[in-house]
């Protein structure tokens, strides 16, 4: 906490315009929030029990039927004082299945996983030999003639970042690499594993939410895997592969949306959204993606209800169902609010593993902006420091955004997510719970001073027209 | 390199009574062999080889075989003087199926290995109450109602240390673990994993080799299962599990020792031994363990091979076999050379990895001890410090030690070995070829020095009655 401790400093530097906006009340329960949270462990206790009790909990299996079992008790064990479901329908996919074998020149297994959607191949597989692309790009440059028939492996490889950014440009190989071979006549997709770790598991992920990009059998390998693979082509020789995949698709299964009130004293039907989602993959037990948002939103709802007081607005502690496969919580909860946009104060998701927050940042109103100065004032002790004006608020409030949704991004280190994100090793032992709590800590006082703002932040009209005015600029 | 050059300053102090041992043009050849394999990658081409073309190569496996074709044909086409194989005939063992999954009060699957020489289950596993015990100790002071017609589990944690330290009293839960369990009545053994990963991989080994510690079905899960499996018996209900392995015992399966030499000019029938095993486990590729050591003595063999000329005593590449389930090939060597100890100059084996050598150590007569000294004296500018006088050579120069064998230890950090050593994940990019061509410089430098020492290393009766001299002291 060394660290977070010497940004103290910068928070004395706070110009009275700023600190004007809250009443001295407000901010000393703001801090108060903060320094508890920092005493406490960011609701490790939530992240273990669930990846304990429930682990994996892929969204239409049992276990998701289980998790939202737990959260419903949870969070009425917690006092919240109101708890209830919302019903969240749609398609899913069960894994039963996966092999990739190198079949010649040698003959080797590889670690692997099969993509999210991915039909199943015949029974026993499908042999043939295998091309390799550096990237989508070149997948998508090529010849008919050099894809058709043959496994397509596409080796490009996902950088680290602290924000992240590596993933978009690699991920698409996952999202639309099965849609470009099917139309050139490949007959499977392989990929190296979209993610960070230089270790032995494969990751897996959706592709992009059509029905073409599902046309072809498609497979990530681990990354040690794909560099075996690649040497062995660089080898010369010819290389063939077998890949195996079986899996079932179920149309219509019904999830639900966990959520619960802490009901605001002054404005109950205005609404700060804080959100993670319940449902993982079905690999790894889900701690960091997404047990860590789940237990950060749940510690700041817990931090707020123990104070003496109700904030003056409504807080929402949202645990989301089915976001892996499609945001299909997120887009529920956004049709839901469809009228009611005016009342969303702001939505925020804790969606990116449990590493520090280092920045926030928010799309608001004009108006509503300095309150955002003010907020990141009472954060900057945590060693978080004002960011832009570009947010989404996480992907459960991506669906949210058309109707001009509030939204703040606090901004997560992901430097190693992507080291154990979408894999096997998605595991407890990868949290450390003090990171944990300033996660915590910043959603608690976030929260409370949202609730607390002496302005809207502007969502629905207000919010479009101000854009719009700033772009046209 | 700059932490290895910073050394240099120390060798330039070497002191003329030590540098006299050995002549002005015997070290500046050593000289030469350190700036060469600094200048190249250590043999990463022959492990690259290895773990891309054969991958895993356990004992008495179909890759067995392989191996030891591709073995003899590299250190043919290498050019050695002269390539052979000696017949190592051993018992050994293959796994087919294991599985580890909590039954109550939760399910769920662990990932979990089934250690070296277990037994089968009854088709469907073995399912029974789960005992646990932080050691092997507190097993071993357990009563026998606390044990029988269970599950015992054992949650002991091994620690990493630059010397590989932290192995030797964790493994002995592995080594007798399911001896200590059948003796108490327990109806299987799972142990957390021997090794120093956080991430999701299970780690497998021998039993010690007699066939009571063989007698109980045993298998590892995984550091972050064992966490899981732990937290879950702390909540405090019962916990029940399933064990089921398949294995099938081979009595009787001959492989090969592959020998290389590079033939002496003045004293032929004198060997320095380097040594490493050519077999691996079956998961992973054998990179770390023992690839590495592979590379290193090959690489070092290439570099004196391309001298101008040969050296005074002969130099023996050997690459062990079997050496994972029971140092059989050590065992066949040691007894192949049971009446030439006399002519064995000296025996080190690579077989920790690819971590930096950061010390030598030396098993030697009194007399040959300043020609160790002054060996270190050319090792220094690699970081290389002098160690003790208790050296062992290498796992597969054990057997040799009873007939009182110079071995030499060129210790490597192994601070990270155990994180992949036995494990699926022990892959070719866990190696980084500047510390490999490290490790190859060092002992091109010391078989070379080794081979021109005026003196012999003392195998044999001398060094055994000097020892006993030194003891008595």
């Amino acid at each position: 906490m060394k660290k977070i401790l010497m940004f103290a400093l910068g928070a004395l530097l706070l110009s009275p315009a700023v600190a004007d906006l809250f009443s001295e009340q407000d901010l000393n329960t703001a801090r108060e929030l903060r320094e508890r949270a920092l005493a406490r462990d960011g609701g490790f206790d939530v992240v273990a029990d669930l990846t304990t009790r429930i682990g994996p909990r892929m969204a239409g299996t049992e276990a998701d039927a289980r998790a939202v079992a737990w959260a419903e008790s949870l969070l009425n064990e917690t006092g919240f004082d109101r708890v209830w479901l919302q019903p969240v329908t749609f398609p899913t996919w069960h894994r039963k299945l996966e092999r990739a074998v190198v079949t010649a020149p040698v003959e080797f297994d590889m670690v692997t996983l099969a993509l999210g959607f991915s039909p199943a191949t015949p029974q026993g597989g499908i042999e043939a030999e295998v091309v390799m692309f550096d990237t989508l790009a070149d997948l998508e440059a090529a010849d008919r003639s050099q894809v058709e028939g043959r496994i397509v492996f596409i080796r490009n490889r996902m950088e680290a970042a602290r924000d992240g950014s590596g993933y978009g440009p690699a991920v698409q190989a996952r999202s639309i690499g099965a849609r470009v071979a099917a139309q050139k006549g490949g007959s499977a997709l392989m990929i190296r594993s979209i993610g960070t770790s230089r270790n032995r598991f494969a990751h897996t992920g959706t592709q992009r939410f059509d029905a073409d990009t599902r046309a072809l059998p498609a497979v990530a390998i681990s990354n040690p895997d794909a560099d075996r693979l690649e040497r062995l082509i660089d080898m010369g020789e010819p290389v063939r592969a077998l890949v195996e995949v079986d899996a079932e698709f179920v149309e219509a299964y019904t999830s639900h949306n966990v959520i619960a009130e802490i009901t605001g004293a002054k404005y109950p039907e205005q609404i700060v959204a804080l959100g993670a989602h319940l449902d993982s993959w079905d690999v790894g037990t889900g701690a960091l993606d997404d047990g860590a948002g789940i237990a950060i939103i749940t510690e700041a709802g817990r931090l707020i209800l123990d104070l003496d007081r109700r904030p003056d607005r409504s807080i929402h502690i949202i645990y989301f169902a089915a976001e892996e496969i499609g945001l299909w919580g997120g887009r529920v909860w956004a049709e839901e609010n469809a009228d009611n946009f005016h009342n969303i104060q702001v939505g925020a998701e804790s969606d990116f593993g449990a590493g520090p927050i280092y920045e926030i940042a928010a799309r608001v109103s004009d108006e509503a902006w300095p309150v955002i100065e003010a907020i990141q004032n009472e954060l900057a002790p945590l060693g978080i420091a004002l960011g832009g004006r570009r947010a989404m608020g996480g992907p459960d409030f991506i669906p949210s955004a058309p109707f001009g949704m509030a939204a703040v991004d606090l901004r997560q280190d992901g430097t190693t997510y992507f080291d154990y994100h979408h894999t096997e090793n998605d595991t407890l032992d990868k949290i450390d719970p003090e990171e944990l709590a300033q996660n915590a800590a910043a959603y608690a006082v976030f929260a409370w001073l949202a609730a607390q703002s002496p302005v809207s932040f502007g969502s629905g009209e207000r919010l479009l027209a101000d854009e719009a005015a700033r772009n046209s600029e």
